[in-house]
């Protein structure tokens, strides 16, 4: 274990985001003559960013000597990263009085930055938050999305080989590929395009007649694909139809894979197009919402209400944003099953989508008739093939034993928040566990789209808070912590036979 | 593909059919004076054998030439024994006017030669059926109870790499073994102590004060894991304790794998019970009716009558049985979740239950744990281990292979069966399709313990009836069916060619 990069890549973590942190605490001063008790949010901020600025400099104050990072080290800085970011980035709403316990505000903090959407905070004192903490809510979905990780990769002067190993861990989904290249350069596109389609979303929205500050935060909120808004009715409480479609739209855009911008960018576009998983994206989309339309026109009443109704929800949830304009609870029976079934699936890999990833279950579905057709023809071995391109093994092996893990961690989840006496339905405690491991934010029953999450017990918040993490940084990475072995110094081996081991695992890795 | 042989096999599963049918016929008979009705279902077992013996004549009035069958053949006579004798089987039914359509009477049939026990049947209605047609509802969780084809294996006579085909189609679980070895023989044993245990049940459950045919009828179900009752209230029908604890036990006894009773017949004792299946299996027991008992004690009242109870229906999910002493939809939330958990598992692998099996899921979680270890010591490659031995990789694959596919199939039914409005709530749909998939019974809320199947639609019983083959056959011998190339004669070939590829096909199936 490289302890002292570890240790210096947490400091370089805590200043950046001290760094971020005085955007909600400018938002607080502007904003000082409508909030109620502003300095309260003011001072909150000032002594979070201090926190942080302390720490990290007593983290930094020793540069690492050893450069190097391998495999496990990038696994536990991305994981510690997410853990240390939360714990401080909580401080504001426990200081600020926003949240009743520190639990509840490192749930928040870790459902904001998880870009998961779930709120422990009921309607009525979102309402009454200040700006600036609201902003700092919303803020941390747009940190989240595209992995705080990369952005730091981006600014801190690594080689290229270190900087691997942590976007392995870091980028959702199955294969990174091109992403990996000049990662540096292509880190800093990435955000560009992820910026600029934000910033336009906020345009858009101030266009059709949302409040400057509304918009900000609904777009981080769509960005991200996290859903908290500063309104208890989420987008419900706009009445503008081109609101709610607009969001539906800017939903879908970055639940695409950013390969496929990035493409665009280079006007290939038939290469970006020609994309399997993004033609199941729009074709689950597709379908989804004409069943739901279909289903829901009865309660309803008019065509096009059910459709705008059921686009939105259905983008909502299959982008794991987790935004509502409707309370799909009180829906009938199937439109309710593709709801859960939306929710298992999650956007596409590369997106800032959580969840199990649609480029995952194909890989699935595709490898399962391979074997059955094995039965049938077995001297035909033929490889698993997407896009024209055969899917190594070693991918198709990872995908199966990341679907198991992930069903596991599910299972043993809804287990145990059962346990709580409070979630008195299976489908509320099964739906809030799905809800928090594929980062989406509402669920069923209890926890749906009209609810929060501020009922459960403290060990429930925590339990759900650890589900979050391990959904978006796709478990292996924060199990590892645990693992034995993971923290072993190695003493006794000299550096040289060390760094041989290390260079090994990396090969071995398949790099 | 070789129709013939086929067509053959099928011939002899007609006619063993018709036989077993003379024994409801018998008791027909000699309940005469106490049946309402009796000459109806007489005529019905009468016209039932009789059309079974003619299809089975017509079909096997040619003996095949080439008499080897491989493994195409060994899947698809398999899939097509349990629907035929399905769809023959439901003709008393429907004769006798005990169901309202010929779908009911096969998803009555179909449950019952799965061990399934899920029933289309009121609890009025089974109470006013005659005698015969009970026993026949019965005695199809016997007959199905450890696969109808390795009796017939046992009785014709065929060489054994044909019938290793046939086994791998049937026998449940990821490995045959040891059963493989010297089949006809082998078989004979099971029977003799699959026969001898049911009979014990039967005497004690009469010395517990059940009436003889009660005794039969729960014995029937107990051992085929199937759980059809003819009382209403299922075994909550009996006051007497010592007939829920005798049940209790015996469920357990018939969801153990018959491997170990034939070790212990061997008196290989330390070979038997070194078993890490049979070990978590009791655990599972153990925990689960610990953490019941402990959930329902205030609802109960006495923690003797909670123990009794969540003794009884956690052995009765966990083995597939599906007997019910008590409503477990007034539960609890965290027992509920426990019932859901249980339908998951399934019992032991070459145990007459269903489900997905303890052996699996110990595999996926070894190889799941491997995997990570890899990520932290690549280096250190090891095989996935069980009870001393290495589980090979082709194992461990179609392990992970097999998972996605159930996983599939239950989320494919979970939309299907949600399009049925009858099934109002994503709960009722879930587990009555669980609940299928797995052979179990009862599921939750509208499908729960106290009631039935008989509100669903016609599509969804016909839904809920593959499910229930699916499951007891594995997937894969039922998809197999529909796949392309699997009915193709290849008769351009020489019948050499066609062996050699046959053969060749058959080795790399690991053979």
């Amino acid at each position: 274990m490289n302890f002292r990069s570890i240790r210096y890549v947490l400091s370089r973590i805590m200043l950046a985001e001290a760094a971020f942190m005085v955007l909600p605490l400018i938002v607080c001063f502007i904003y000082i003559p409508w909030d109620n008790d502003p300095m309260k949010a003011v001072w909150a901020f000032v002594i979070s960013i201090a926190a942080l600025v302390v720490c990290g400099v007593l983290f930094g104050i020793k540069a690492p000597r050893d450069g190097e990072i391998f495999a496990r080290d990038g696994l536990a800085i991305v994981s510690l990263s997410w853990i240390v970011m939360s714990l401080f980035g909580a401080l504001p709403f426990t200081i600020s009085g926003a949240t009743a316990t520190y639990v509840d505000s490192v749930f928040e903090t870790v459902s904001g930055f998880t870009t998961t959407g779930a709120s422990i905070l009921t309607g009525d004192v979102i309402e009454s938050l200040g700006h600036g903490i609201l902003f700092w809510r919303s803020f941390t979905h747009l940190m989240g999305g595209m992995g705080v990780l990369v952005f730091v990769m981006a600014i801190l002067p690594m080689s290229g080989a270190r900087n691997m190993h942590i976007m392995r861990a870091e980028v959702p989904g199955p294969e990174v590929g091109k992403l990996v290249s000049k990662i540096g350069k292509t880190a800093k596109i990435l955000y560009a395009i992820y910026l600029v389609i934000t910033l336009i979303e906020t345009v858009v929205l101030m266009i059709c007649g949302m409040e400057p500050f509304d918009a900000l935060i609904h777009s981080f909120g769509t960005a991200g694909t996290g859903g908290f808004s500063n309104r208890a009715a989420s987008i419900g409480y706009y009445a503008n139809p081109a609101i709610h479609v607009s969001i539906s739209i800017f939903m879908l855009i970055f639940g695409v894979n950013f390969n496929i911008y990035y493409l665009v960018l280079l006007k290939q576009f038939k290469k970006a197009f020609d994309n399997l998983e993004l033609k199941v994206y729009f074709a689950i989309v597709g379908v989804s919402t004409a069943i739901v339309t279909a289903n829901i026109i009865r309660q309803i009443g008019s065509f096009g209400e059910s459709l705008k109704l059921s686009f939105f929800q259905v983008s909502s949830l299959i982008t794991t944003t987790g935004y509502a304009t409707y309370d799909f609870n009180t829906w009938p029976n199937l439109s309710k099953a593709i709801v859960i079934l939306l929710m298992f699936f999650g956007a596409t890999a590369g997106s800032t989508g959580g969840g199990f990833k649609l480029s995952r279950i194909i890989i699935l579905v595709k490898s399962a008739i391979r074997e059955m057709k094995k039965l049938i023809h077995p001297h035909a071995v033929s490889p698993v093939r997407m896009d024209k391109k055969s899917v190594d093994e070693a991918t198709v092996h990872g995908t199966f034993v990341y679907f198991v893990v992930y069903a596991s961690v599910l299972l043993v989840s809804f287990f145990l928040l059962s346990i709580d006496p409070v979630s008195e339905d299976p489908t509320t405690s099964f739906t809030a566990v799905l809800s928090c491991l594929n980062n989406i934010g509402p669920g069923l029953n209890k926890v749906g789209p009209a609810e929060n999450f501020a009922f459960f017990s403290i060990p429930s918040k925590i339990l759900l808070t650890v589900d979050m993490l391990l959904g978006r940084l796709e478990i292996f990475p924060v199990l590892m912590l645990f693992a034995p072995g993971m923290w072993k110094r190695r003493r006794a081996m000299s550096k040289a036979r060390l760094a041989k081991i290390y260079a090994e695992d990396d090969k071995r890795l398949g790099e």
